[in-house]
């Protein structure tokens, strides 16, 4: 799994710093997470083709969140894009990009399927053989949602020795690697965990922003790799947040710490603050593994 | 007058170029006349002033000519203006910006004044002490009108020798800035004309982009000190710009000729071409004062 930050700053883009939109890379797929205004020049600079993305997801329509989407439509039809894309996003986004391309009477030339969100509760919204990807639902100022993104567990893998040493013929390796027992060529039944190895856990990437202090997503997210959570400000301004609806550092550690996630990356910055390694030092005082989110670095996990 | 070059390429925001917009300072305005995505970054590395911005134009609703309005609208709020702003578009927009802050439940803290446009027909949409703004109807595939900037006659200025060897007493010196004959101190009419001279001829500007090839609009740009016509295409791709409802540079050189401009500004190039200097040379076999839009260029005239 690669994470590639676009942008990562809270409000309005800037000369130096972008609003938020992040591409992952997962088993083949290129996720487009959050679309704010500028993400397709983003993906220009860090050369992120533009055909590999199938899939959009928006966590919430205030503008940093999705002003760069309806360009970015309008670009895909100008690059006479022809693949199906996906926009998954809160209720309200089709009436308002279907009311943008009648006024410029500039109709994709693909099919754009919306799959409008309205739950509550945390959903199963894309799945295929290798990816599951599910929403978080946060607590924000409008209807918002996070995503965890899930590989599904592979196949189990062949302890060779102790396959060949039972003397099993090649033909049942699949059923195998697919969790079965099978009988060697003696017709003896081999116990499938006598034979094969666990398969590598799998990854998972969950992506929380913007948000509250929520404890309730803590066990939709439990155990994930890696999970990028909101700061907007720093436990100075705690007073800020809570109205906003927003996090502090210290609070999206707390998050880390009690979903036991692999690391935190921090990120959607107030542009209050010059220095950002507040926002880490004062993480790491609640949970170790903390890195910073910056437009343009990648995360691999 | 002066005029900054924000982005004024066709299309889609790139690395190193930017869809249309531009900001012209007159009589102490600053306005801003169309605003692609990306137009609030560079309002910032051109060091613009937000709030002296109070009246934004807004050619037609292709993307590239507006998806930073909304945008700017919100930051705007974030800056936390007060002062009213006021918006001429096509019909269609206030509804779209009515429903992207419904949706995201943030409302401006300033007025919002939208002069939706419907006409056909050139007419005066702002006026001041000082300039007049005119819709200039462009020909292109959605209802589309460009701008024209005029400063309005200055007073009359004083020939000082005469009016001193007229023997008028200073009292007086507006009223022949305004033009009236007046008394001397000896109550001999003096005519205006004799103690004063012209005043300086108002300059205008004239922003005509996107339209096809329109000898329509030549008798209400005649004789702007500047006029930006756009040229999408080069000659040898005339076939493409009808078709499109765009011009080439040798058309935009033809419309600047028989307005008798001062000087022609080209843009909006497509992003086919690598040498923009052959969009001036081929103006150049038409109209002689041809100069390039460059995004961060300014012009003064």
């Amino acid at each position: 799994m690669k994470l590639t930050i676009l942008g990562c700053h809270s409000a309005t883009p800037r000369i130096n710093t972008n609003p938020t939109a992040q591409v992952l890379e997962i088993k083949n797929h290129l996720f487009l997470i959050d679309c704010g205004e500028g993400t397709q020049v983003e993906l220009r600079r860090n050369k992120l083709k533009f055909n590999r993305i199938k899939h959009i997801f928006i966590s919430h329509l205030h503008g940093d969140h999705y002003f760069g989407l309806i360009g970015l439509i309008s670009t895909f039809r100008l690059l006479t894009r022809e693949t199906e894309l996906h926009i998954y996003a809160p209720k309200g986004l089709k009436e308002l990009v279907t009311l943008q391309m009648k006024l410029a009477n500039s109709w994709t030339n693909y099919q754009l399927i919306f799959h409008e969100l309205t739950s509550n509760e945390s959903e199963l919204i894309f799945e295929d053989d290798k990816v599951e990807v599910y929403t978080i639902p946060l607590d924000h100022r409008v209807y918002t949602n996070g995503f965890l993104f899930k590989e599904k567990p592979g196949e189990r893998k062949l302890d060779m020795n102790a396959v060949l040493n039972e003397d099993i013929d090649v033909a049942y390796y699949n059923k195998l690697k697919q969790g079965f027992d099978v009988e060697n060529n003696q017709g003896i039944l081999i116990k499938n965990e006598t034979v094969t190895k666990d398969p590598t856990k799998p990854k998972s990437y969950a992506f929380c922003s913007d948000t509250a202090y929520n404890e309730d997503l803590v066990h939709i997210i439990k155990g994930a790799s890696a999970l990028y959570h909101e700061s907007t400000f720093l436990d100075k301004h705690e007073k800020l947040a809570k109205p906003t609806k927003h996090s502090t550092a210290k609070q999206a550690a707390s998050i880390a710490k009690q979903a036991e996630v692999g690391k935190l990356i921090l990120g959607h910055y107030s542009t209050r603050y010059d220095n950002l390694n507040d926002f880490e030092l004062e993480a790491k005082t609640v949970f170790e593994n903390v890195e910073l989110a910056k437009d343009g670095k990648t995360f691999k996990f």
